[in-house]
């Protein structure tokens, strides 16, 4: 398998945690993709994915898969027990439900306020910016938090009492509400708690 | 089961059509919510769903599903074969993908465009609108329409060559194109002939 992705960014970091999870690190061969340099809006790239975005996984029959989501339903499916992405049909909704508020709410959001509100990747590749949509997508985020650390009063992880995709999504939204100095409120106390107990396991230090 | 939901709105006939694909329709309860009335922005729809959206399914023993691609993957594990979110790995990326795709570019964007460059629900609802972050919807949902037209290159439906999720959630937002009054562009063929083919399915008359 390969992954077309740039180290470091936010998304790509959820494909690698996923991978580090499922014990198929070492299965992949990831490709540098210049997004800085705009190579992820060019005819090459949106050929793998035309929403021109990293990360893409190519599959060793060239299957081409894009969306985080997506990829991490693959490699959970590929390799053991699918726990990341659940075993049953009601923890399977239950993760699928709040992998997505996250996604949508923080990282998204979060990505929003980045693309938006700020110079994000400069101005090659931010063609189009609204600058009120950005601030506004920069309070969905801080509400969003408020939200997660309300899931967590009764369990130690975001959507069942262990660790699966839907914590994945949010690692990524904190790694990137870090770069863009967005901080976890101070009364999120549980918040901040899911935060050191995550990036304490060992799928965090590979994505960095 | 019971979903909560209004029917005729978009979203919620992204649940029917599971139903009624799955053969259980008549395993559920409907219980109507005052949409146009405000009903889902009160505390007591807010504690079913904090998103403040319909649909919303209830499980027997209480669990609160929202999301409609979350109750899809419920259903779709809950009775039979999962042959709409996938019965392996390849297959489950694929179509995770392709609706993904399809719920951001078409049925969010079209519902962004309602929200933000009309009147959508009306004032008391619509406490927020950007109406330049609408019109940019709009032409997301135009281009996500073209690239769909391009998936039926080589298949008859949206992810795989049978019927899925992926199809599911573009029916929905075809049906919501049509109320805002966005046409299919006339050079997208294929993607006539495919909601033709969509649209004469059993499951489409139990949603509308
Ligand atoms: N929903 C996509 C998001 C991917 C995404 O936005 N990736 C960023 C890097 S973290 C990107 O490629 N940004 C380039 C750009 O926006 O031009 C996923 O799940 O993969
Ligand atoms: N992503 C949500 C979207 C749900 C949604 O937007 N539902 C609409 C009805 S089609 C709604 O409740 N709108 C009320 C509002 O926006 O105030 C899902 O998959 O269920």
């Amino acid at each position: 398998m390969k992954v077309y992705e740039f180290k470091g960014f936010p998304n790509p970091a959820r494909v690698r945690i996923a991978l580090a999870e499922k014990g198929l690190f070492d299965r992949v061969e990831f490709v540098h993709v210049d997004v800085p340099g705009g190579e992820h809006k060019r005819p090459d790239f949106l050929a793998k994915n035309p929403s021109g975005v990293v990360p893409v996984m190519e599959l060793d029959d060239g299957t081409l898969i894009s969306e985080c989501s997506a990829i991490t339903e693959y490699l959970d499916h590929a390799a053991g027990d699918p726990v990341l992405t659940g075993r049953d049909a009601k923890e399977r909704a239950v993760i699928h439900m709040a992998q997505r508020k996250i996604e949508a709410g923080l990282l998204d959001a979060v990505a929003a306020y980045f693309h938006h509100a700020t110079d994000g990747l400069g101005p090659n590749i931010e063609t189009y910016q609204n600058k009120d949509w950005g601030l506004r997508q920069k309070e969905v985020a801080l509400a969003t938090m408020r939200r997660m650390d309300g899931m967590l009063a009764d369990r130690d992880y975001l959507a069942l009492d262990r660790f699966t995709v839907a914590d994945i999504t949010a690692m990524a939204g904190f790694a990137f509400a870090d770069f863009v100095k967005l901080a976890i409120p101070d009364d999120c106390a549980r918040l901040q708690a899911w935060r050191a107990r995550v990036s304490a396991r060992p799928s965090a230090a590979m994505a960095a």
